[in-house]
């Protein structure tokens, strides 16, 4: 494997068994969020960019099917027409049933979806009993099964907006939304100037637009510790945000007159009270809990009105991992620390404990503060992305792999801009500091939330 | 009930009881459509004209329900919300969930939308066993029914248009297509000149547009005895019909650029073969069936191009009942006589039958002549819709009824084209010559076809 | 010359001197509405409907270089690029420039396109002077001048919309605006069942579409004696008309809501005073002035309201030549009688006249009546055109002509509506009660208005 | 005056003298480039980004009327409906007409215009020798200044995409259009890595954007010494690089697929010859001029195909200033040293002297080294704007000006892309190493051009 061909790195592959053991509880774990759905829930599609619950069931069964088992000489493919059904936008694998239209093919319906995801898996048994997977099938294989927790982020983000569409404002998951205590006030964490590394360091996983880890001069910068809240965004509205161009980008203005926003996506004013859809349905809105569904148009122009700005993902990965590496104690990390990341702030417990969890949190209690008596960072992994101000772009030295998985990632560069951190919805496991998640600047339907930073 | 005061005419009453089977026969069948059916088949909504089949089976009970039941006072509504999320498009009974988004409401679901037709139906039950029904509610369950059998034809043809989305070319029923003998030449029916009358008469059911029955002055004209067949339809386009603006009208010219059409809708040319969608699959064109899913464009260059026209709706109509009072004998009368329009081409015995006949027939055998030696009428009704040449207008001294009734015919009557005849979706005793169906001119999946007039 | 070959009817030629006299007054006229205007104003194309003033000048002049001058051998064009630059739609000729784009041609501008003019001018006074104009070129010399006549009307017509666009409100020639006394309330004029003809009769021109003369059944009716006031049309607006969707058609009430009609196009109110833009800027709402810039949709709608409808096209026809054959004395017969049509109501003598003819006129003084007491049709002709509730359709028999004159009126009969007796702004001798001149249905701004009819 | 406190930075105000003269100098030149056009020239308006000849010469005197004069008390506004008619996009101002609709404003015409320029500069004069300007004027006046050099460049080329829509292709001004010795090879010139500093340092004019100069780190990185010929792009053409989505960004292979991109904007394959419509009329390609007329997605896509990336902005700004400071000889520095930044390749000589150079032309002859063997970049100011990878975000530090002026600059750092070095309608004076040009990714109708890059 080398990394200086172009090809995904993988520096310190994961023994096969692992590897297989995650393959079959990821691939559990997205059948798990299917599971309280209807046929016709998993197929709706709200808008061309989200996709119906069972397309992401066959795409991600689709990209083990095409990349790994279709390169084995015995696989029997379950259905020919699929390749071109359930490609997403692969170019090099051939043309693809045209994405608007993926909530118009009613069959394969749920259950057959279900007997081809039944068919790959099997057949993936029978390749890994087969023979010690390659080094390039052990790369494919992680990088589909991590492909596979981003598409189970969107399918909660995508069945959120498909529901919203219903004036009946379905439930998903039943849960409770009781007001937690007010969030502590803001602090600024500060960072002195110089030259600092960002991108992917060492032998785990990665995608390939998180290498090459490469230097960056920051200028002096502070950054919030914690995330805007309902309450603080409430100030902004209150002040004739949305009615006052003097804060909004040109492009953001006219979307806001163009779409008629006046508050995040899924909120709605009853009277004089907030209310917001969830996957546990319309709820009201809780005051402490950090904004979600906004734009990054929305979350420059809240900046701007707090007299401040977004940070740029170099500041941002910078800052987080500062004090991963910092001497707090376990407790004084906040709830992201390098054990919650892996364990708590997850989806699988959420989804199968408490299901409130499928909204952001809100920090509680006391500030930490370390020996410098810097505050940390609360809540800046798994809770809401954070929209940065960094377009999304290519590192230096970065090159696309060859072949279709070259498609992965170097070819969305632009018009986008990163976003850091993991939500609600992010998948255990998959999140780490140095992820690049992007969506268009008028994107509001993931779970994104407002950092402020200042120079 | 006073026809002149402009309300919707039922003038001879059927009684109750014959109304009432009526009514659960004709709501069965409705089930009995969508029976093959996956819960997924039922949701998507291919085109903003096209409706999801569980829409059409909701909306057709909501019609009960809004315009019966609800006016009594001691019925309670199966879900408030479906006021709002059913009405097709009465602005008299309030705002209407957007009609382009039908397809991406998934609850109620299919089953959920099966018991709120049970619920309805059993309140309809209760209703007639409750007391004798007044003359209003014998007219609004008459044109229910009515309703609900429109709503059949759209079910078959909104199906056909999604499932010819799906590349995998889904079959609804199966059902052999074999090529039959040729179709006969085309003779020409003449008419002198005169007045004569169209619309409705007596006291049988008809929709409000179909009256007042009225006098027409007709110049000499000559209807052709059969419709244009795939055969001739292949002879316009191989002579270059979708490319000579010669043929066309200029709005027309435009839609086939714009759109590119080279053939009628849901043909496909597989290298030197065309065949055609259909809701048995994908099959070959059966040279002699009647020419279907063309729009009024290409019905009228069609036309151009032979050096016809197309027949006017009075001319048609006048052509038709002339016929049906004719004396020629059961036989000679085609195959649309009037016993064959109540039990031959209908659809129940299609769809628990010969499932072929989802599809129009051809005309087979010798020409049928009167005894003044003019040939008969093939094929009139209940095999393709026959375009006009007439703009959907109201009659002398039509009125729409009062109340949201009236928003059914004549708030429509504007850039759409009469259709006579009835097509082979069309339920048994659904069709009449009367009958007033209308489409925008580059309307083009509902079973549309050509027959030729000329001057 | 023969009608029955298709080609287009000029029974009865006139002499040729008589006809070239009327094309060089008719071809001096354009330039004198033109005269007024700068370079700019001649350019501007304000939405793809309207055309430059520039354009109509070039466009009239091809006409005749295309069917008269090119047909002759020793003709030599001014550019050969024009023929597909002035080209309008006829696909006989050629490809024509983009319909949208004709503002952004700025070459040839207007003094070189003056130049086109008198080029083909002198071409023309060489091939009247050179033979005897054989009769195809006397018929095609006609229609041209008739062509010429109804782009002089556009002229006016697409520069007020052009100069509306400039909130400067520009003027093109001034003009007084004084209010008159008080219209005289509206009589109907009444009518009995029977059969007419209706369509040109005789040698004189017509365009095409006005033959053959045919005969029409009418139902008994009655047609009011002038049309609707601007008075009477804001009652309908302060009765919520623009907001109550049941006077509406279903496509009007789309368009009222997505162009967010409040009243007629050119209104504005200012404060509690409406005023409108005309040719000689911005002024007060004239209230017995007859409302005008109205769509079908606002026409119908109003009529709805009233408790009343719009009449047909033959209904129109037919109450108007009844009329001019009537025993009316002169000064009966309104002030649209015979000579009026030929030498008052016209566009000359307004233009070098009295400018406020730029706007239509109400009906002054007392109710003429005939022998038997029914009251005449006031300014039926060359005040506003009238809508028709008729769709624009052939008659029985008509035929287009063959070759690139088959284009001029044929292949628009769909999705229009027939509009009659002519506007403020149709040239002198442009009128007639058969003219048939038809718009799309949410078409404002040519000088449209309402008359109204009831069974 | 307090960079500080967020106004734009003069920091050595230029003496009222030098600054008055100049800006009559400027006011001229931009009459000099509308005078060999007419008034239909100067009002057509091609698309939404470009504007009118007309509306540049009232919107560049609207900045000095509506940022100066209108601060004096005795100013007399020439029109006051002109602060709405040609404010372009200051919301602090006011409303403003619609940018797409700017060609419809045929008054005030190109005559009043010219009128309104001297009102304005007669005021200009009165307020210069009046009093002696504050520092905040002079600011004002040097924007101003600047702010018009802008838009003479977006003259030409605004102009030259409204000419290109016309077919008889018009010229603007003649020019010979010879080909020249062929163009020289490549070379690469190296960079080590390290901290260095971007951005506007010193006392003299810049923009907002173009400060505060900061730090950034360059990891090693090896830039072309001239840019990509007309020769080497076709390489690319044909080598299909148009029909390869390998090659592309995804939104870029979304708009060649939309637009039907084949070659250069401008492009012509006339039978096997590629010709190009220039300012000059259409002429042949000439191999060895620098490609031009690209889009970011074209520049990207080609930099792909040849294995190489677009420099980001901090390389390029580095890499051309490193070589104004470096050991060249005058002669040695290519043609654009700092004499010929002054004097050379401006406009004022293109314009009245040779007007070939209305076209960007290729490096000649041998290759420019330094001492240490590095070639020069030749051509990387006033040639062709060089498309970055950079999207145009804020420079550490920055703050927009308060009040109108900060709507300048920093309200469009969204989804656009920096171009550096000027291109050849770049007015003299007005190009310098930091300057910040930004362009959406599919804008094709600068000058703009491409410079490899690679790590």
């Amino acid at each position: 494997m080398d990394t200086n061909s172009g090809t995904v790195a993988v520096h310190n592959a994961h023994a096969a068994d692992e590897l297989i053991d995650r393959f079959f509880r990821v691939r559990g774990f997205s059948e798990q969020i299917a599971e309280p759905l209807s046929p016709e829930d998993c197929l709706i599609q709200s808008m061309d960019d989200a996709s119906p619950i069972r397309w992401h069931l066959a795409h991600t069964t689709w990209f083990f099917e095409t990349f790994l088992l279709k390169r084995d000489g015995e696989y029997r493919p379950f259905d020919e027409c699929f390749e071109y059904l359930f490609n997403s936008y692969y170019n090099s694998v051939g043309e693809q049933y045209p994405r608007g239209k993926r909530g118009l093919i009613s069959r394969p319906g749920l259950e057959e979806t279900l007997e081809y995801r039944s068919h790959v898996d099997q057949a993936m048994r029978s390749l890994v009993d087969g023979h010690d997977l390659t080094d390039q099938e052990r790369l494919v294989l992680e990088i589909g099964i991590h492909h596979e927790q981003q598409h189970q982020e969107l399918m909660l983000t995508d069945l959120k907006h498909a529901l919203s569409c219903n004036p009946l404002a379905p439930v998903y998951r039943d849960g409770a939304c009781e007001d937690l205590d007010a969030a502590v006030g803001q602090s600024w964490v500060d960072f002195d100037p110089g030259v600092v590394r960002i991108g992917h360091d060492g032998d785990s996983f990665c995608f390939d637009n998180e290498r090459p880890r490469h230097r960056v001069f920051l200028e002096p910068f502070q950054i919030a510790d914690r995330c805007v809240t309902n309450r603080e965004y409430l100030e902004f509205m209150e002040d004739g945000g949305y009615a006052r161009p003097e804060f909004w980008l040109s492009l953001g203005w006219a979307t806001v007159n163009e779409q008629g926003w006046q508050a995040p996506l899924y909120w709605q004013k009853d009277g004089s009270r907030w209310s917001q859809f969830t996957l546990s349905g319309r709820k009201p809105i809780r005051l402490d809990q950090p904004v979600c569904h906004v734009s990054y148009f929305e979350a420059d122009a809240y900046a701007r009105w707090a007299g401040c700005r977004l940070a740029t993902e170099a500041e941002w990965e910078h800052a987080v991992c500062r004090q991963l590496e910092a001497p707090f104690s376990a407790s004084q990390r906040g709830n992201w620390s390098d054990d919650l990341i892996r364990s708590g702030r997850c989806i699988h417990p959420k989804l199968s404990g408490t299901e409130s969890h499928l909204n952001p949190e809100s920090r509680l209690g006391e500030i930490d503060r370390d020996d410098a008596g810097q505050p940390s960072l609360a809540d800046a992994m798994g809770n809401v992305w954070e929209w940065t101000s960094s377009h999304y772009s290519a590192y230096p030295g970065y090159r696309a792999p060859a072949g279709a998985l070259g498609e992965y990632n170097g070819k969305f560069m632009c018009n986008v801009f990163v976003l850091k951190g993991g939500s609600c919805a992010t998948p255990s496991g998959h999140v780490r500091p140095t992820y690049r998640n992007f969506f268009a600047p008028q994107s509001r339907w993931q779970f994104t939330g407002i950092r402020l930073a200042r120079s």
